[in-house]
């Protein structure tokens, strides 16, 4: 039987209290201390899982020798002092997307965490849901063919947040899962974005993405404040088959269509008229994979736990965190100079390992 | 009671088998002959609708001076040269999308219906479906408030054609009814374009077109030959509701949505962040208008009719067909230039009545 | 090549303009005429199909040596005598459903059809729409394992009929798709049957069908004219699977869900508290065949010709229709005694054949 | 401000945390004790709402005075003795479906609660849903006119109960339902209960009940542990319009249609036929009211202590846990007469107030 780890929850606002209640569930961890600033709210969260340990001093936490890890859900601008502080004290880091304010900071952060061999995982928690996992899981094994495109729609009827627009709170959902479920992960090299703020609120509420892909493909996102109806959709087309995510009806979240174009073999070299006369149709059956029932949150735990005792990169590191980072500041590139194509900075080492 | 008109269908593939189904049903038509370079299609069409007379011959047709007017379903890149000599031989004109294969060709077929006083109409067969005449009628009524967004999707496993390609098979629907239903009509002075090809067809076999609109607000289109599930979906957001057209559910096709974003009245004039501060939520009722069971098709012939007894333009005239085309190939510019925005041509004297 | 068979259409009405279309495309008949009381109505019909010739004389169609069958869409209390009159003229009947107005004249017509050598069929269309013959087939090949249950739903805002209830009206729908797709057939010995008429319209605008089925199955209808949404579906539980059918949802028709509750193997002679203990779930995949496009009436007027040429049975034979009649005819038993299970009458030698 | 209520929750199973957790959030209550038999359980609740008292002692939290009333949450055959210790203690006490083993308990309970003048009243949970809420007052107001018809679905693969059948799980939800929104409650005079057992668990796994109500009208509910797919729906027809209530479709999950079939007034006297000549239909709006978003339980702890503060019956009281225990023994009695129509035992003083 192994030993079970020490986390720290570092927040304890709006995410806290889920982190809190999955590590405290979990048979890979003890949950030795919830820290906030605010100590009713730290006592709050802590109440729930049955009396942990509160604080409102980080640099206690972190001096704690018994504690090997911290999970960060704070405001986005304080994940890297806060971050850099516990890699500092040797404590790997779990910490809500997105992994930073801006780039610069992310790629400070994985570099520290890389030099001083602890892991830095980026809690892109959406990878870890049952159907993303089967996505991925099916696309790896090639059950899809070759990607053609991605097409995800995540729009509501959200809060317009004071700090950040609709691409900085809904997209990096879209970006990761996206970075985790395509092989080669997210590798665009420039992006389209498209935002309009119509009741002059001063930030896009609406906004559409779009990410060349290697080979032609193409990925596009559509978030959405205003949107009376929910959809939470992605489309993700292949050469074998093509898949839709639906993750609003639980009782066939993921399908696998078996339908699409088929192009003869031989006429991949000839030109594009010859290519187009020989597309046929394929109209085949639906396949609906079981999806386990389990929390998301829970296989993040486990994840983490894994690569600590692994000495491994998480499956959703910190090079993932910058590489959708490095899409959302391409995106704003592209709102501030009126739609046009913006390239993505990229720092092959880290990110494309 | 009136005189009924009489119409030539010109044109026996697709298309011309509803037209003539639906002119042969009107009250206000008497269906003359079916015009087809094939005579063996022409008879065809001509037999199942109870054995109308049949010609080879367009000049003969136009020549005859029982004609009052002609319906044109042949390829888009023939629809300058028939519709002109119809013109020119004093017949009104209906001519299905899109209205020509370029714009200054369409200009010209515009310019010279108005000199000549015919009428010149363009057949936006959606426009004439009961849900998107009630659309029309709720934005008029100022039920949805100003117009702050609208979404269109139309995905689908659909042929890849030899000569076009997604943009102009699909997206002259949405832009159709886009111009249909605002108030103002499509006066995006911009389009973006970025396509896929991903099959390497050699041409867009997935597009996205983003059009602002006045007043901040945006159109997007989504269109695609390569989704196995077939969604045509659109939302358009109001100031004081959102309405949902779901073409596919014909048990509530339009759903008025009370629900949105209000802001205070007064902080109209205020700073962004001021107004953010303000904004508050709806969840209200949904309602879904009941719909007249008719087909758009014998919408569109009496309208056809009204048009040239009241000698107006008809609701969907030469002008809203010119506007269509002229996104169309702003978008074909946008796409020639890596999806920056682009500049849509207009001519205000007949586009913008 | 096989010759072309000739067959005539009796009755002009709603059912007989599709009879007519499918025998007039069916590569396997020459549509000869269409013949009605009504001669304006059969040329209409006539007309529609490209001009086959039409007649008011049923004699005279009947004493026509070169017509091999005739297809019957006439009132169902005409079936007995236009039937009895065809089959004594030698010819092949198909006849819609219901077979005849009550039981006692349709075992007539079988045994004659019988003792004369030729096919009476039912035309149960349902059948033969490609999402019945594939679950058809999905049970014959074991699919499903044993069914347990049957459950079909029929709901929709109806025309209150002047001469049937709801039972007459609609539920030989569902009869004789359970008849068509069991492999021992409707095999019900007894029927519990609950109608309401909350209107007072003095027939049951409601109704309950219950029928127990062999080894403790159960099969239960509901048909209903008041219901504002419609609903067509069918759930068949399997000791395997369990289908479902659901027919407005074109996407989608038929899915199958390997899903269900299994019992351990060895438990089957024990007492039932050892078995209930041994119970355990499985929550599998979900599949959806690919279902052919194509029109019902084209396969059943196939199998109409391929019984005559092959001298068999058709799949929906006469002892089918029977079958469905003595299910309505208990029914109405169970309606006029309260709701009791009321026998339902068979004739073995005819009918489980 | 009103001084708070102190209760006392019986039973730490499956629905006790449930009621301790909306107890302990409630501004009317103070949680003052979990009592279960065993001790662990009782604690682990006791955790999960911040520490309150646990005991294992029955008797000893009723010999406490400062406890005004009792949520009894254990297994259905120990509902009587516990009631009847808390009433004789003179606590109020709200009780789990069903009331009691069997409707003789259930009388004895309801007459002493009226006898000492304390509140009993029925845990129907469901009732006091915002969609439940909603369709009651819905139909009171009389926007769908007289009701024709209630037609139930709840099927769902589910556990094989190892002491009650399918009818007695699932159907207490839909009886209490109707007897909650019906201004008359459920006055069904009998029932007709037809199970199935196809996988001789020895006990019915499918369900179907009819009740006929008064003037015609029919109640009928389909319970079902066999079913892959999860159904909640209820559809009401009324003599103005219908309402369907989807209890899946969180988007939209009450529907009212201005859709049904209309008489002309002056009709009501004449013969069926007559009256079905003059039937006509309407295809108008639907309209889904928006529902408060609140949890269930939070309105139930709220109606127990207005009950008991304001002195009179609980919405869902004693009698109404009675009228559903009637409906369920009459049910058990139709089974074991092959499915004939049983009558309903009631006793108007108390059910029918």
């Amino acid at each position: 039987m192994t030993e079970r780890l020490s986390v720290a929850v570092v927040g304890a606002g709006y995410w806290g209290p889920n982190l809190a209640r999955n590590f405290s569930a979990s048979p890979d961890w003890d949950l030795a201390v919830i820290c906030d600033l605010d100590e009713e709210r730290a006592r709050n969260v802590a109440d729930r899982v049955g009396g942990v340990a509160v604080s409102t001093r980080l640099d206690e936490v972190l001096a704690d020798p018994r504690i090997d890890a911290v999970a960060v859900a704070t405001p986005a601008r304080t994940h890297h002092p806060i971050v850099m502080a516990a890699l500092a004290a040797g404590k790997h880091v779990t910490v809500e997307k997105p992994l930073a304010a801006d780039r610069a900071l992310g790629v400070e952060m994985v570099e520290t965490a890389r030099d001083k061999g602890l892991v830095l995982m980026a809690d892109h928690t959406y990878c870890y849901t049952p159907a993303v996992l089967k996505i991925r899981e099916l696309i790896a094994a090639g059950e899809l063919g070759e990607i053609l495109f991605v097409d995800s729609v995540r729009i509501n009827l959200g809060l317009i947040q004071p700090d950040v627009d609709v691409f900085w709170d809904l997209a990096p959902h879209d970006l990761s899962i996206i970075d985790f479920i395509l092989p080669q992960g997210l590798d665009a090299e420039s992006v389209t974005a498209v935002g309009a703020d119509p009741l002059r609120t001063g930030k896009s509420c609406i906004g559409y993405l779009t990410l060349p892909l290697a080979g032609g493909a193409i990925a596009h996102i559509h978030v959405n404040w205003l949107s009376p109806t929910k959809i939470r959709q992605m489309v993700i087309g292949g050469t074998r088959r093509t898949l839709v995510w639906d993750d609003l009806n639980p009782q066939q979240r993921v399908s696998v269509y078996d339908r699409g174009v088929d192009l003869a073999e031989q006429s991949k070299a000839t030109t594009s008229d010859a290519r187009a006369a020989q597309i046929s149709y394929r109209l085949g059956d639906t396949w609906a994979p079981a999806l386990e029932e389990k929390e998301a949150l829970s296989n993040m735990t486990a994840e983490f736990a894994a690569a600590i005792r692994d000495r491994r990169q998480a499956r959703t590191d910190g090079a993932s965190g910058l590489r959708v980072l490095s899409i959302l500041e391409a995106a704003r590139g592209s709102l501030e100079t009126s739609g046009a194509p913006f390239p993505v900075q990229t720092t092959t080492r880290l990110e494309m390992a």
